[in-house]
């Protein structure tokens, strides 16, 4: 389990705080695999919602999960202070990919995942370009041409 | 959305019909993400615990998962009936790597996963070879050489 | 924690097997309080789905929870065999009262509940009374007149 | 739904902010009435917590979820800041009841629960008086003789 963490040719922007609950902990006392997934789904969330002007309600075309790979590379017990990184890594012409990591109070990372989201027409719901709109502002935010 | 599935040179021989519950589901009115990552685990308990005399507790080595890879086909509403397959791919030398799908009654895939899991030592924590007696079991039941 | 479990004066006549979930068992390695709530929700969902046509969707009112009150009888491990009983005890002018229990394979009680659920219009928000329809249905369902 | 929300003849000292999560809102785009046990959970863990040295593994006798009664007030939007409020209402020979609330930023109670635990000895799993350790620090922490 000692892996290698990846380096990434960018920095993290957006850094949300976790709050761990009694029973994302499971029977080896540990934080669950799929509970995450759940910490990743928030970071999106709380990273994406940053350009929205009123939710996901009021958005013509909104990402949804189409791949979602984690690596784990150190249990989490349910003491410890933790939070999740979110970043952009490219855009496509109906796609986002992001980089993720939960990392602890000093640094060490818990886990990394990489996702694709595709970007979905909600009246539709077939994938649709990126707005202009939306490229340019999280290009913006990451300070990145994107 | 419209991706190729893809073909796995086996067959899978262990499934697991899946329950769905009512808060599995989201706003957008489908089974979350994090919640296919419960169904793999659920998957992969049911096919090592056949090999176990007696739960994980009486076992020196269990296997831990350090790495998934899902990716979502369709979205599950609340009334199907879906199940989850579990094969082993492959066993490495102290390590296994495993393909699931949750699929619909109609055989339509949702989601597939690969999932790399280490063989740790219960009392010590770190990786160990797997066991010969697992290895044959494994083999046997898959009807391959692994 | 040695309580006496209540007498009922009907039976339950709806019953529903229950699929435990690895992250539903805590650190202490029993099934997590908040986790039988999940049952319950599903009990009821069963129950009250045998009368709708076409899913909650379709119906003009839903009963929705006001309160809960869950005793704990005894612990439940991974691997026992458990389902949830449903049973209508009173229908008010707008609202419904449900006796519930979790039990094991030997018929022993692991958890009741008692909950008050309010007949809510689908358009307003607001409480609406029991349609007859609705009353005539679930008093034949139970055998009593409700 | 609008019901009375009962008066209490104490206040409460101990609040938990609560970090809402995408998967804890259901289809209706409400929290989850299961989640709600969760976050009373963590209002419980938090509460005790404060009076233990190592964490529960190093105590005698830990406190057990027996009975909860919950009363559902108003729903919970995903965007809103709530918390739980804990308060001890009394201590029995080997008992504890206490009172909690769900609470919004503007004060308003989305949900209360009153929960019975009772004090059991970690080692037999059985019942056992409450320590003077303990009810000498709960009394002085509440401000009142329990």
């Amino acid at each position: 389990m000692k892996q290698e963490i990846p380096q990434l040719p960018f920095d993290f922007r957006h850094r949300l705080p976790l709050q761990i609950r009694f029973n994302d902990v499971d029977m080896f006392g540990h934080v669950n695999n799929a509970v995450y997934v759940q910490f990743m789904d928030m970071g999106k969330l709380a990273y994406f919602k940053q350009f929205m002007a009123g939710g996901f309600e009021k958005e013509e075309a909104v990402p949804v999960v189409a791949d979602i790979h984690c690596t784990y590379y150190a249990p989490t017990l349910i003491d410890e202070r933790i939070e999740v990184l979110t970043a952009l890594e490219t855009i496509g012409s109906s796609s986002f990919v992001l980089q993720q990591r939960i990392v602890a109070a000093d640094g060490s990372v818990k886990c990394t995942a990489r996702t694709v989201m595709v970007n979905i027409d909600t009246r539709t719901g077939a994938p649709t370009p990126v707005s202009d709109r939306w490229r340019t502002a999280l290009s913006q935010y990451e300070g990145r041409d994107l």
